[in-house]
């Protein structure tokens, strides 16, 4: 556990608080970074850092991993300072209106101002509305295929039609006893020459497809041991299971900060766009965690709220001073 | 003349202009630039091609001129086409809510969607609120020195307090055959060495000097002949002169847009957030030239602006499709 003291506390280091840590150092404020996870950059470091993105404005082309480095060297001037593989967890709103944020860990942020930039926050999967379901999880109901060997020779009830049911589906009709797939509608959202291979096994008799079709019920005693599966909204049948695996997806959830008193839309935070401040003075939301009309979940779109966002935190840093824009291109950058 | 038909007419080839055509090519539209300039990248070509920009997210430093280059070479694959060197005119709307654009030289540009970037727009001289002013121009009151051997051996009265005003005053002095600077405050807003230079060429006689004034009358029959100079606003008197220069600096001008019916504020476009879109359906405007609260004239807030610009843009030309966000990561660039 350790204190830290800063201007402004940024909660996500992908590259919209990264770039928040430049347009505040420009402004002469000192930011610290909080992240979960254990290195910069966010999505673009733990989920495509070799994928090159094209919309990113001067770059026709730029590997993920290196728009992040280049983000760093561009903020290096400024020293930001950075908590990182620590998942925020409160914020705390002092008598004279300064924050202390502290992390999962007891680090313990003191600042002025808290501009969150968690992108998507956290993802969870996206579980059916099925009674009682959450009492057979890891026995026998499951989100997610963490090693295909634990289905090994068992019964398998896999549900969904996009490209994780499919092609699980495929793969796991090799292993297990019995895979069943069910899916809600009669065409798949997934890849075409998945959804062939599926159909294809199905008539071979190596997948049971149930289609327009929804487990509506989960039994078992100790543990699952059969599904119920509603075909047409209509008829009604049971089917004996080992394991029941829906795959729907995940769905991001923002964790801890939804506890902030933050008002919240569609998992998201609203803001507004003068200054991509939130219904809490002082704290901001930029990038993809946040909502306005006409959001767009685009980096590039992080970067324009976090220049506002910093012209806003410079007049709760200094009330009484008046900011002059000055361009880059005419003074240069002071290192803080 | 000739006649071009397009999705997307764009005013103004800077940063922001060419970036539209960008974010319209992704969602498949057509764009046709226009620009007054005879190259595209705007003020970046035209003043500061060789200075660094420090404040492109993702770029530490990068020449103006590259980024101009680079963002060419984004929206190669796009194929827009331009219209150089032609300022626009008219815009005209359609019975179908289409628009005609129309340049000085008689290029009618029909299109879906007009998107003005059209930066600060052209520039020119502040002049002073001085009752006939106008009326000499060109006989003995100009507003910029475009030759300084015009003033060669003639009485020269300069306001202003600025660098033009201190760096011509010192450099006129030894040409004309007597210089006056007349400036309304004590101390300068130019460089502190200019003004230091300026007030010993004042000691030594070389610069008559009159502070705390400003000139408030213009006379002559045909041609200027002396200007009233008013000390701290009560004690009025005549200086016989050939020329009256007052350098105040330079304002933007919209130009032939303020025609167009557009809400202006300031000198800029009124928009909205969601969609940067104008008070004329189907007219939008970004970068510098519009206005909103919390606006900052950043080329990254023009990109921004050019993507949410972009969608609602998108609605206009295909009411009726429903355009679903892809990442450029996922689905790369399909070229137009």
């Amino acid at each position: 556990m350790s204190n830290i003291t800063t201007d402004i506390c940024i909660v996500g280091a992908g590259p919209v608080g990264l770039f928040a840590v430049f347009e505040a150092g420009l402004l002469k404020m000192r930011c610290h970074v909080v992240d979960a996870l254990p290195a910069v950059g966010g999505q673009l470091t733990e989920i495509y850092p070799k994928k090159p993105i094209y919309d990113i404005p001067g770059f026709p082309e730029i590997l993920a991993g290196d728009l992040v480095q280049n983000l760093q060297k561009q903020i290096a001037p400024f020293h930001p300072t950075f908590t990182l593989g620590e998942r925020v967890e409160h914020l705390e709103k002092q008598e004279d209106g300064s924050f202390i944020v502290t992390t999962v860990a007891g680090t313990e942020i003191a600042c002025k101002a808290v501009v969150i930039a968690g992108g998507l926050g956290s993802f969870e999967p996206r579980k059916p509305a099925i009674e009682n379901l959450e009492s057979f999880e890891n026995k026998g109901v499951t989100y997610m295929v963490r090693d295909p060997e634990d289905f090994k020779d068992k019964r398998v009830v896999l549900a969904g039609g996009g490209d994780s049911a499919l092609d699980w589906a495929i793969y796991l009709a090799g292993i297990c006893k019995e895979l069943t797939l069910v899916h809600r509608g009669t065409s798949f959202r997934g890849a075409p020459e998945s959804a062939a291979k599926v159909t294809s096994m199905a008539e071979e008799g190596q997948i049971k497809l149930i289609l327009k079709s929804n487990v509506t019920e989960v039994h078992g005693s100790h543990k699952l041991d059969k599904v119920t599966v509603m075909v047409n909204n209509e008829s009604p049948y049971e089917i004996e299971t080992d394991y029941f695996v829906p795959l729907f997806g995940l769905v991001p959830k923002l964790g801890p900060l939804e506890n902030w008193g933050l008002e919240l839309e569609k998992n998201a935070i609203v803001v507004n766009t003068t200054d991509y401040s939130t219904n809490i003075p002082g704290v901001y939301a930029i990038g993809d965690i946040n909502t306005y009309p006409g959001k767009l979940k685009l980096i590039l779109c992080g970067f324009h709220e976090a220049a506002l966002m910093a012209q806003s935190a410079y007049n709760i840093l200094y009330p009484n001073k008046k900011f002059v824009l000055k361009y880059t291109t005419v003074n240069g950058i002071q290192e803080l």
